[in-house]
């Protein structure tokens, strides 16, 4: 089956907005079975739009747009589409009431223009939307529509240069509005019933991702690669996803039988890369700490010099972070070391700010200042300033404090300052989730 | 003249990333004056991958690819390309000395298989990589290239079905590497030369941004909307782009006439819009403040409860943060916030720890133990726990504490917990802007 999602909107080909639909939709979509073959986002002028609408219906079975439903001038695609697929507007009743209780429910007047929202073409299913005004659009389209003619000559879907892609009788185009707050709960309470009922899929469709800290991407092949061929030729998707200072490795697979070729294909990934493996699936490192901590009972402080407080900025993105994270104190000036965290000034006087005997007392003072079970700390040379020829930008001391020891490591990462925060904080907790897996 | 970009990868497709580069690449190439017409991502297959790569050629005059660049067995962009435009492969020896240095400087083992990102297409222009091993690749195309041929018949872009869109005799198709922090040092440093050289723009393009905080999109609509229509009319290119908290106003045209409206369109601007803009073009609100304060030679401390140390992590972002800020408390325990700024018992029982009384003594507290000029403290309820009725999710304190008071703020932020922490540290550094600007 071919899905193609079309992104619409001047403000994307500008780059003033982040496309978030594009990995919302095809996220949920995979994860359905429905895997999204293709992506395209142009600009909300009736040119490009039909044009890739034209293009997408030619190929696709399943059909979804985002965007260009709304009230003002530049939502076009609703109009634009029941033209191209020669179908008349008609105003539905019970849009136009939702649409009036809408604006009733908020105390404010109801635009005029807000009306444009109740045409629908005529056989669409109306999709409610009940975080906003415009419902969303779904159209059944045969393979032998004729499209309205473009330049000229007729075209029609099942004579062109293109051939559908499958055998399936019927296309589905789906019109979602942009707002994501109204598309998502639009998707799942009325797309996914719709696409079960009109497409539904011959098997399932299955995934399993392993998250990987501490080992490159070609490190990781090296190992799982030639283990996991076997695998891959029977039909398993093997896909690497290489993030900061981590990797992905994703297995999929269709069908029930595609069950077991990820089931042996973990078993292999776990075997191989072991400890290198924090997680699964969606649980980032930061959740993986939260949980594990909470369910150990256990509470954490952080001193932070070089990575700034970007660590508790992680941990304190997971809900219920409150229960294990006591402080972090981000010990930026070495005033702020010894007034915080104890630090010694005969430490720094001797062996500097970055270096290990400084990330140990960090460590130790956060732990006895806060009464944490547990106490990371990090400093280091964020750059791009500061390095020196003994300790050059990207030298990082992290430590781990905890009642019965504390231990020390030293790196180098040489990223700009982003990537350097980034990469040691994966590194820091890291160094706590081995501590207490 | 016609731009596309082309981003591949079975997690787009997936779901399983954001993309980024649309965002990032479109904005800089569109401040460029290269307005991307259209964006395609498709799967890492090489079926997927010529198909899109085949139908840009057969329209751009610029084409960008993202990804496919690496070492990994997924990553083929480089040598489908070559082999569709029959280009042969040879290996550079500067790419390799650079890959071998890559590997020495941190003290790990070249991998082998990383020697395959030292294969370059004949004629292909490198763009060196800093900040990663895989180098960028550009390669102009003639219009007249014959194309590899696919499906058994020849095909030349000539006697394509689409035609050029512009009389332009050179394509040119740029690759580049998929890891953010790679591709856009490289497109700055050897991007943006390269296509000013090969293609350069007939007239300018000029773009100014102003941005705000504290105000809302139709707000900033209504109050310079109808001021600036007169120099739309002229040619004026308006946009706003609302980001969560913020909202920028664009003001772009061609031309050196140009300047002249994006001159008076930005006066109109400032006089309206007065206090709410905090900064210009790309100036992030923490660089603003960064900068201020080092002109000013104050110093800054944060007590963040909410917040996690999001503030912090965003202040110690900007380069040579450290001149100037001393010290974030994150006091997320209620233990931390009396221990690290004096918070007093009585003041959480009587008020509790989300209120105004405690907002101040953290203030207050920050800049007596850290001895800053300014210290800003935030506490609040991030959710999606911890509400209730006389303070619900999203109820936050904010304050600021000088040599001369301390100023509260209450804000409400009914956001999800990301969007939070982000509104609420707009809030958080906004307050100071306005003290010391």
């Amino acid at each position: 089956m071919n899905v193609e999602l079309i992104n619409t909107g001047s403000e994307l080909m500008l780059g003033r907005v982040l496309n978030t639909h594009q990995q919302w939709l095809c996220r949920r979509l995979a994860d359905l079975g429905y895997i999204v073959t293709r992506q395209v986002a142009v600009a909300d002028t009736g040119r490009d739009i039909e044009t890739v609408v034209r293009e997408a219906l030619s190929r696709a079975d399943l059909i979804i747009t985002t965007g260009g439903l709304g009230p003002t001038s530049d939502d076009i695609t609703r109009d634009l589409i029941a033209g191209l697929l020669g179908k008349k507007l008609h105003e539905d009743a019970t849009i136009v009431r939702h649409i009036e209780e809408y604006f009733l429910a908020r105390k404010r007047p109801m635009p005029f223009r807000t009306r444009v929202q109740a045409q629908v073409p005529e056989g669409a299913i109306v999709l409610p939307n009940p975080h906003g005004t415009a419902p969303g659009l779904a159209i059944e389209v045969t393979n032998e529509l004729e499209l309205k003619p473009q330049d000229g000559g007729m075209h029609s879907l099942k004579s062109s240069r293109f051939h559908p892609s499958s055998s399936l009788s019927k296309k589905l185009l789906i019109m979602l509005p942009g707002p994501p707050r109204e598309l998502r709960p639009m998707f799942d309470s009325s797309v996914v019933p719709l696409l079960q009922r009109v497409m539904p899929l011959s098997g399932g469709y299955n995934c399993r991702t392993l998250r990987t800290s501490g080992i490159g991407e070609s490190a990781v092949e090296e190992k799982v690669g030639a283990l996991l061929k076997p695998l891959v030729d029977q039909g398993l998707d093997l896909g690497y996803c290489a993030r900061i200072g981590q990797v992905d490795i994703r297995l999929a697979a269709h069908e029930k039988r595609g069950l077991l070729l990820i089931h042996e294909g973990e078993a292999i990934v776990r075997t191989q890369l072991a400890d290198y493996i924090y997680g699964e699936d969606d649980e980032p490192l930061e959740s993986v700490i939260v949980r594990l901590l909470r369910e150990r009972r256990k509470t954490l402080a952080l001193a932070e010099s070089c990575t700034g407080g970007g660590i508790a900025h992680l941990i304190t993105n997971v809900p219920g972070a409150s229960a294990v994270l006591l402080a972090s104190l981000v010990t930026y000036a070495n005033s702020a070391k010894q007034k915080f965290v104890g630090v010694r000034a005969e430490t720094l006087a001797t062996h500097g700010a970055v270096s290990e005997a400084v990330a140990c007392e960090m460590a130790e003072g956060a732990r006895r200042e806060t009464g944490a079970d547990y106490a990371l700390s990090v400093t280091g040379i964020a750059g791009p300033g500061g390095g020196s020829d003994a300790k050059p930008v990207g030298t990082v001391f992290i430590a781990l404090a905890s009642a019965s020891e504390t231990v020390v490591l030293k790196q180098f990462n040489a990223f700009d300052r982003e990537t350097f925060k980034n990469v040691t904080g994966t590194q820091v907790m890291e160094l706590l989730r081995r501590k207490i897996r």
